[in-house]
């Protein structure tokens, strides 16, 4: 299907038509496609139109302050669908995916989108969905209560990693005053999305660090999950995110590596770097990635398999 | 000595006067007192002063970042003595302590400054001293260059925890937004102080994790630190600080508990409670602190404090 882009003004006017709206997001939904769908959601009811936010599985539990303030509309046959935060309707959960084809409009930030629907509302800049949300919300005309800023607020400081990560732009933190003023309890949302871990993260955790290895001077720093730690854990897939951060964030790492058991027995590893080539070194086993963060996936014991990362390393370190 | 209140403008029109200036902070360091500090002397440089900035210690490797695009000044004796960043003279480290009776002009945020200096520029409702000396910077009229914004932001983020904090204001978003817009590299320093860890920290973390015990259905969580995993990972202060936070934020955790060994073989107790008031449960072992962070100090075995904590804690909890 053709798709017409559109600014946030159309967007707007085109929503203010419709009655009964469906909004879709991704599967595994992050603070960005719940706040944004929620938000949307909320201003549109303002407005007396009906809606109905879909998402799929148990959310963590910090979403509850954003899904509380919210309550769905039976809607019956949706007269509009609209997606938010999805890049590709192939991102749809299952119990949505059968809207792939009929999708009305897509607001979405990702420089990677598809542009599947009738009308694409696409800004790559922006660092969140849920800021061009909040454009959308404002061409309405409506009212941005502390409930809408709430989840403007989460989609934010999700997406930019509390306003950490490169993608952080001036606009953000003008947006986040804006949001402030507005009444958004920052810490206590801060304190719940960033601030706590689950039981079983806490768990893998600990084995993960109680297995540390360090060699090379402490440049080279190693951690390894095997699949009975995960077993023994409970960890779902949320639950070892972002864990192959951890050896690199440590003082005087050049190279953090996580090895990580796969079901058929190889094992996966994430080389993370400060100043070598990761995707360079991790070429030399079969596989690749970015600059700084690269992956691959090998066979054989995880002895044989550190031994082989070392000695690359060591090699580009000038340490052999 | 009776203190004269004064606002930035004045406080800008004072350091103009001056020509070798000497500019002091606390010891120990953080990133808004060396922020503060760094980013007036490089405005008064470029205004022809001469400018020396004192801190004691090693500081963590991040600083460098800051510290590195300032060169000091041989002043001799000063004709000005400015403090920043600084509550209570008491607090100068041993080699500028011989200072506390003769500082000209103190500039801060802390509401418990004791106001010892000739002149003092004090706002309480600032999240950090480094949103202080921007006013004072602009009001000398002086441009605003990536080095000076990169030391007002280590300031800024340090301070609010990277906006986290509950003392971020709508004010510090703003201030945020100028100071990306001046060039800082906020990915490369909040990875640096944030995103870091020393080695002495990862060894006691992991050490602390091992021994983490959970009772009352994970409803409360205790974490011990010996004397001895001090001294085996040779961890300094900054190495600890926080680390009473780690029990409290697991999901599911009502209270955390940290045990500290002290030299004298007491046990130092930190609570941090969700709903529970921690002043008042502290206050039974003759301690106090705020409502969900609090502490005390005990003697006896590790086991019998632990039998007490939580025993008082299950009551309050309605588990016995």
């Amino acid at each position: 299907m053709e798709t017409r882009r559109i600014n946030p003004e159309e967007a707007a006017a085109r929503l203010l038509e419709a009655d009964n709206i469906l909004i879709l997001t991704h599967k595994n939904p992050d603070g960005d496609a719940i706040g944004s769908g929620i938000a949307i959601a909320l201003a549109l009811q303002q407005k007396g139109k009906h809606c109905r936010v879909c998402w799929t599985g148990e959310l963590a539990g910090f979403y509850s302050l954003i899904t509380e303030c919210y309550q769905p509309d039976e809607i019956g046959e949706p007269d509009f669908v609209l997606a938010v935060d999805l890049a590709n309707p192939r991102l749809l959960p299952e119990d949505t995916i059968g809207y792939s084809d009929r999708v009305d409009m897509v607001i979405d930030h990702h420089a990677t989108s598809v542009e599947f629907a009738r009308e694409t509302l696409l800004e790559s800049a922006a660092s969140c969905c849920a800021e061009i949300i909040f454009k959308v919300i404002n061409a309405m005309g409506c009212s941005v209560t502390t409930d809408i800023a709430n989840c403007i607020y989460v989609g934010l400081s999700t997406d930019t990693g509390c306003f950490r990560y490169s993608n952080t732009t001036a606009d953000n933190h003008l947006l986040a005053a804006q949001l402030v003023s507005l009444g958004v309890n920052i810490a206590k949302f801060n304190e719940l999305i960033f601030g706590q871990k689950s039981r079983a993260r806490i768990e893998i955790e600990r084995r993960a660090l109680s297995g540390m290895e360090f060699t090379s001077s402490g440049k080279i720093c190693i951690i390894t999950i095997t699949r009975s730690m995960l077993e023994e854990t409970n960890c779902i897939e949320s639950d070892i995110e972002g864990i192959a951060t951890i050896p690199k964030a440590i003082e005087g790492v050049e190279a953090g590596i996580t090895l990580r058991e796969q079901e058929n027995g190889n094992w996966k590893i994430s080389l993370r770097t400060a100043s070598l080539d990761a995707a360079e070194i991790c070429s030399l086993f079969g596989g690749g990635g970015h600059i700084r963060a690269a992956g691959c996936e090998c066979s054989g014991t995880p002895f044989e398999i550190k031994v082989a990362m070392v000695a690359a390393i060591n090699k580009r370190l000038g340490l052999s």
